[in-house]
């Protein structure tokens, strides 16, 4: 570790590192944007070397150095780092508490630091560290939650506000644990029923069945849509309410498309929304050990990182894998 | 007229009737309801015939009988009818003054009213009216603000309120002049310069030119989308700025497309928006007169409106075409 550390810096060692299906479209640059060579989840590359990112960007670390002027943390502490590690603390967005907007922001692999050195991931040698994870939270647990979990909570908590009498619906099956926490009806709309069991929602409807869909209609207050590939949203969009919403939440290499029609006379809203803020991100982490939620993982070693990949594109994954990486015996 | 003037029941003779793109949709069922027989701009079909629906919606008249309970006016006041002549008046959408959402609205035409008959449009023998015309309003300025007008106002009263410092664009031509009379710097979004000219917006975008819309990405607050045909929406949501808007208020037969990842990345929006209700229209008519707005109109007699069909459907209109009803001496 040659880096000097800086005054905000926190050093960590990486005790978990969750993998999301983001990874696999920057592995491919399916969204355009990868920076290649990219190794993924390889962890031999070094800061100094700069041959190559990592990818990881759910990252729980057990805070082993501090800056002189990382005040808000202790050696010792457990703490997350999602997405972002930098943002220009200036812009419209950043001012208003949504720096995850700031067209500046860094992303934690597969971008550039503020001194011109690529952002590398999990396995970068030192991070910018925003969230605290509360104690009572494992830290396999809060892994996930600060990509995919905060992702879907964010935009319930800006458009959705604190209302709880209302009907969700989860399309590829974000979000469900804490949308019941917070008192919502879900209904989970799929492709297979199976998910229903597992997942334990309100009410199941399958997207491939006209009559199902047709039946519901008018039903739904909203719907996250975690999907990350092309999908026609006409079915979705018919079954909202008059003024519901369709937060979209997964990155897709293809266009999605919908009925003008049905959004006019609905007057019914698709919105994107990108992760979340470090507020929404303590928020979530914060909701999570407050209401006892688990997140449904699947912890794994180093070693299976490739099969992992591999199960998790053929969707053979209940629901989130974790990568146990201070326990894989690297060193 | 065979029809007993009811309690409710206000009587017109007709003035002029604007000409909407929606009745070239409709003639041709493009929007699948269309209820046949319908007789575009048919002049002669009686209530009680019930043969054929007429398709006129932007219906500006003069008041020459009053049922015993339509207090509201008084015979020879000027008023218009709009899209829609009734609604439950119980549902949420009614309770929330948008009856125009009302699950049980009544079109003015090609609908079925409470008495069981076909609502005809323009020449229905009565009809529902809820809006007087400002004095200083000429009627056949009034007349696209029923509909057309009503439908580029409405969102931005809901989505936008009364902020003046914006940046609007319009695609399909709509609103130019409320949107400036609003104090918001408009853009007109086209694939031809002459409405620039024109319409004396302050910017002009030719949406064909790819090179251009990357030079305005993240400079519009919202977008005003009245094109009543399938386009794709990429290029209008990557000159939106973070948070920014796409209205879609114009009825399209094919699906309309978009890129989830600049959606996702800007937290920007698509919100279908139909027409407006009651409080709205009474709204655009006192802000036209209030600020002495003209519609750019061409005022025709009954003889012309099949031509006047033709030329709209090429666009060789600037804008909108008025019927002079009680001009064109059909008795």
């Amino acid at each position: 570790m040659t880096r000097k550390t800086c005054p905000e810096d926190v050093v960590l060692r990486v005790l978990f590192c969750g993998i999301d299906h983001t990874d696999l479209h920057q592995m491919r640059s399916e969204i355009h944007t990868t920076s290649y060579p990219l190794v993924p989840a390889c962890v031999y590359v070094s800061y100094d070397d700069q041959i190559a990112n990592t990818q990881w960007h759910e990252v729980v670390g057990e805070v082993v150095e501090l800056g002189s002027n990382a005040s808000k943390f202790a050696v010792g502490d457990t703490v997350g780092v999602g997405c972002i590690v930098g943002s220009c603390g200036e812009c419209s967005s950043c001012k208003s508490s949504i720096e995850n907007y700031c067209s500046n922001r860094i992303f934690t692999y597969n971008d550039i630091y503020k001194d011109g050195r690529p952002t590398q991931g999990g396995f970068s040698s030192a991070m910018v560290v925003h969230q605290k994870i509360p104690e009572k939270l494992a830290p396999e647990q809060a892994a996930p939650l600060l990509c995919a979990g905060v992702t879907a909570y964010s935009p319930l908590k800006q458009f959705i506000g604190s209302e709880t009498a209302l009907k969700a619906g989860t399309l590829g099956l974000g979000g469900v644990g804490h949308l019941e926490a917070m008192g919502h009806h879900v209904t989970v709309i799929s492709s297979s029923e199976e998910a229903l069991k597992h997942l334990g929602a309100d009410a199941f409807l399958v997207s491939s069945n006209p009559a199902e869909t047709e039946g519901a209609s008018n039903s739904i207050d909203y719907i996250l849509d975690t999907v990350p590939a092309g999908h026609p949203l006409q079915a979705y969009v018919s079954v909202l309410k008059i003024e519901g919403k369709i937060f979209i939440l997964g990155a897709a290499p293809k266009p999605l498309e919908f009925d003008a029609n049905d959004m006019i006379l609905g007057k019914k809203t698709i919105t994107g929304s990108f992760i979340g803020s470090m507020h929404k991100t303590e928020e979530i982490l914060e909701f999570w050990e407050e209401k006892g939620l688990k997140t449904m993982i699947e912890v794994v070693k180093m070693d299976y990182v490739n099969k992992a990949f591999e199960r998790m594109e053929r969707n053979d994954v209940r629901y989130r894998f974790v990568l146990d990486v201070a326990g894989s015996n690297l060193d």
